[in-house]
Order: structure tokens, then C-alpha cells, then sequence
């Protein structure tokens, strides 16, 4: 790594090359960079980590990638929200022997994504790694009318649930990815494209405001994010397996890095104008999440998926 | 470590234990936390690692003595910036074969110092580690009147620099209790406790309001703080070494983790109420940090102290 002063500066460069946002008042540079939201809007603020060998690998994962994968993790948190993407913090350990052009290529990824969604980039903290490991921890913040945000614990009984996209469709593109497969249909190279170029969806949390009755974005694939959902409502679910938008069932349950919305409606609730919208199932008094197979079968689905505590790279 | 699920709700237990904050709107458990700042402020937001073997050894700092160095590394920068502490968010990634007491009495530690400066622990995020080692990032969340935040690039030709405390005295600390020493003066007992039980200027910094024209927190070392005033004000400074409240000169130039600050004062302006408030020197004209001696010497003070980017524990 090249010495941390002339890296400090390159980053400063780069987050001051994209547009500026009038909220954020004060940049990279100080002890703090400084935020104001809208009047009667309140911030979200989400972090998430992304090590080498927990969340990526450095000989199959291109840095851009890695940047791109990180800002999405965070734009798709304020996603669920409801959040329209402010402003993002960058904390990153390097080994001592690592070639500039990691995280230069790391930052290109990262930025390009976050401008896409309109945010900058305002500070962080940088330093040496522990051991031959590369470190990331983002800060993302967005800002939503008050009162108005989208929660994880609004849903009732009787309310429809929807999702965005076609579920599994990243896990399936990296498998490709990974395996150097040739993506021979316009399906496969959907899911690899889907796969390097994660997209959160921010246009539709923002227009779910006033619509949906509980949200949260499919990071760790549908059974466990519908599970985070029917814990914090206190309620259970019923999904339709023919109903749901997959590559393949086991994948659309529990693949991860889909970056979808999972959202409810209270009935009769009009749906947002957004294409790709798919309702799967409903919210039940029963607790526990079921899954409806053809035959009229029902199997309860697991709270199974991407587990973050697992010592070793599970997918 | 315990089961993630077993993890994250002690974590949430013990962050709802402490008096609630009416500015956290939404904590622990969704997508993302939400914050709304009082009408007409704004939200300062700093990011800090700390990293094992690099920020502390695991041998020979306690879990609560890191749990506290990283909230008063977080509460200090918002000091700095004249915000009111308000929040924090932690992600930490811990290696497979910790026992579950060391992110106990971290997390102990860490919120007990984020209480007593009036912050509540808001959300993080939480991973296996790819090396056996622990890895935390804590982001700081505080709230200014908008315009009235402490900027580094405020400082102006004839501003008097001030110095809150005893610089070096941590450092000081640091040393006698990493070598076991016995604190024998009232002066040895002080600096340890002052090691083990940081704490942030933040009432000093609201007190700074309107009346400082720059201000930065003295975190590594008072020489390559002072330089960053003067780089972001593009003004040059002098110090009066006979002036510094130090315990040794060398330790208050270069030390670190005073967590104090220092700040400039236009002339003619009242100091506030403060206990141990120093003035230490003068902004100049020309460019550079220079250090005045006794008998009239003067020596160009380089910006060197804790260099975050260094591979090793340097201290």
C-alpha cells in the first residue's frame, strides 16, 4: 500500500468527483462530516461488514465487484426503509503487502454504485489489517419522511406478500460465475450480470411509503428474511411455491444477494407501479413460515440461509 | 462465540437496558436504525476501527478498558465538532474460539462510556472474523446547531491555541500499566486511571460554540493534530514549550489518546468555563508547526505521532 497521507487525498478526490448532495453539509476531512436532513425527515442509518474469506474471496471476486456487492448491501438496507440514499462511511483495513490497485479498483466499484443511487461517499476510517486480511465496514444513510418509514414488524394478518425481481437469480449467476461456465442463455447471462451488478432497490421502497405494511430487503434469501418479518409482527406466513418468481426453489429460499424487496399489503392496497412485482403469499394468525406445494402439501420453511456467524465462506 | 440469534439479543437486551434517547426513533432489529436531529441541527457522523494487534493486544488490554477506548474515540471526534452525543452503531467480527466474556465485557465497557456521555447504542452489524482476530468498527452519531459545528479549517493569522488537560498524560499511563509498574505519586495514579477510563471533551466542545474558530480532538499526538488545523486553515502555528501542560514533552507531542482538544480562539474572545484550559500558542502566517524553546529556539515540529497505517502495534 502506497503511505496513508497520498491514500487519504486519492480517496478525498474521488468522493469529491461525483456530484455533490445539498444534505450533506460538510465532507471528508474533519472529525465528523455533518448531515441535514430534510425538514421532518429523519436519517436511517445501516452498517454492514465485508471481510475476505467471510464475504469474498481475493482470487475469485474482482475488487470491483466487492465494491459494488458492499454499496448495495447498504443501499438495499435503506431500500427496505423506504430511504432515498444520502450519504455513505468507508472504514477499510489493508494488508501492508497489498497493490494499490485493489482498493483503488475497490472505490471505482463502490462509488459508481452509489452515485447510480445518488448518494456520496463522506468519510471513514482507514488503517493497517491484523493479519493478511482485507476489511470493509459501510456506513449507509439515507432520509425518509417521518413517520413514513417502512418497518419489519407492520404486518397483519391478512395481508398479501409481494417480492421484486426473480428470487435466487444472483446466487444462481455466481454459481456460474464461480464455476467459469459459459452463460449460454439469456437467463444465465441475466444472472450473471444481476450477480456482478447488484442493484438495490430504492425507487421501489420509496414508492412503497404509505402502501406497504412491513419490509425488508432478501440479502439472506426469502426463509430467513420472511422469518425476520413474522417474528418482529408477531405473526406467521404462508408461501405459494408455484407462485414464486425462482431459478430454481431451493435457491429463491435461500441463496442470498438477491437485493429484492419483500414487502405486505394490507388488502385492497393498490400496488406500486414497478415492474417485476410478484405476490407469493399471505400473512397467517398461525405462527411459523409455510411453504404451499402443489398436491395441497405444506412443509414449514426453516430460518436457513446465508449465516453470518459461520467461521468459513458458506456459498 | 454463542449462537448468532443467542448473540444479537443479549446485544439488544443490553442496548435497551440504559435510558432511552427521544432523537432514536427506531434501534435495533430493522433494516436500519432511524435518527431525527432536533429542528434546525445537524447530524455529525464519524467512523473508528479498532483492531486486534493493531489498536490493542488481547494479552494485556482488558475487554472493558477497549470497549471504552473505542466509544471515547467515537464521543471525542464528535467533541471536536461541537455535536452532542447522540448515538452509536458497533460491527465487530469475532474469531470462532472466543469465549462469549470478551464481547461481554466489550460491550460492558463500551456502553457504560457511551451512557454517561448520553448516547444509546442504535445497531452494528456482526461477523465471523477471516483470522483469529477481533475486529470492531463503531460509528458516532451526534447532533449540532446547524452552522454552529467546530470546523478544522476555521483557524485564523493572531488565534490563540488552547489545550484542554494534561497531554501525554494517557500515554504516560499507558506505559506504567503496560509495565506493570506501581503508581507511586498521585501524578502515576491519574495517568492510569486516565488510560483505563478515557473520556471525551464533549461538554467542552458545546461550550466551543460560537467562540472557537477551529478545533480538532488530540488523538495522535498534539504535533500531527495541530498540523491538520493548520493544513485545513492554510495557516502555520507556534507553540511555546514551556507553556504545555505536559507530563513529558516528548509523550504530550507525540503520545496519543489524550482525547482532549485543541482549539483556537480569536483574539479578544472569552474562554468558557472549562477546568484545565491552556493557552499553548499562536497561529502564524507563515507555514509549518513550530515549537519554541527555551533561550529563543525554535524547532519545526513534524507531524508525526500514531500512524494509523503502520503494520504493527506501535505503541
Amino acid at each position: 500500500m502506497q503511505p496513508e497521507r497520498a491514500w487519504l487525498a486519492w480517496v478525498r478526490r474521488a468522493a469529491a468527483a461525483g456530484p455533490p448532495r445539498r444534505e450533506l453539509r460538510l465532507g471528508i476531512g474533519d472529525d465528523a462530516a455533518l448531515l441535514r436532513p430534510r425538514r421532518n425527515w429523519e436519517l436511517a442509518i445501516t452498517t454492514d461488514l465485508l471481510l475476505e474469506d467471510v464475504h469474498f474471496l481475493r482470487a475469485r471476486d474482482t475488487p470491483e465487484v466487492c465494491g459494488r456487492r458492499l454499496a448495495t448491501r447498504a443501499l438495499s438496507d435503506l431500500a427496505a426503509m423506504g430511504a432515498e440514499p444520502l450519504a455513505v462511511f468507508l472504514s477499510t483495513a489493508y494488508p501492508a503487502t497489498l497493490a494499490p490497485a485493489w482498493p483503488r479498483r475497490f472505490y471505482r466499484g463502490l462509488l459508481q454504485t452509489i452515485r447510480e443511487a445518488g448518494a456520496v461517499l463522506a468519510g471513514g476510517d482507514v488503517s493497517a489489517a491484523p493479519a493478511p486480511k482485507i476489511l470493509c465496514d459501510i456506513v449507509g444513510v439515507g432520509q425518509v419522511p417521518a413517520g413514513q418509514s417502512l418497518r419489519r414488524g407492520g404486518a397483519r394478518v391478512g395481508d398479501q406478500i409481494y417480492v421484486s425481481g426473480i428470487l435466487g437469480e444472483a446466487a444462481h449467476g455466481r454459481r456460474l460465475d464461480h464455476r467459469g461456465s459459459t452463460a449460454r442463455t439469456a437467463r444465465d447471462r441475466a444472472a450473471v450480470a444481476r450477480h456482478r451488478h447488484p442493484r438495490a432497490r430504492w425507487e421501489l421502497g420509496i414508492a412503497l411509503r404509505g402502501r406497504a405494511s412491513a419490509a425488508i430487503d432478501v440479502s439472506d434469501g426469502l426463509a430467513t428474511d420472511l422469518h425476520h418479518i413474522c417474528r418482529e409482527s408477531r405473526v406467521g406466513a404462508i408461501v405459494d411455491a408455484a407462485a414464486l418468481p425462482a431459478v430454481q426453489l431451493p435457491l429463491a429460499l435461500f441463496g442470498g444477494e438477491d437485493y429484492e424487496l419483500l414487502f405486505t399489503l394490507p388488502p385492497r392496497t393498490r400496488l406500486p407501479q414497478h415492474p417485476g412485482l410478484t405476490r407469493i403469499g399471505e400473512i397467517t394468525p398461525a405462527r411459523g413460515v409455510w411453504l404451499r406445494l402443489p398436491g395441497g402439501i405444506r412443509r414449514r420453511l426453516p430460518a436457513a440461509g446465508w449465516q453470518h456467524w459461520s467461521p468459513a465462506v458458506t456459498y
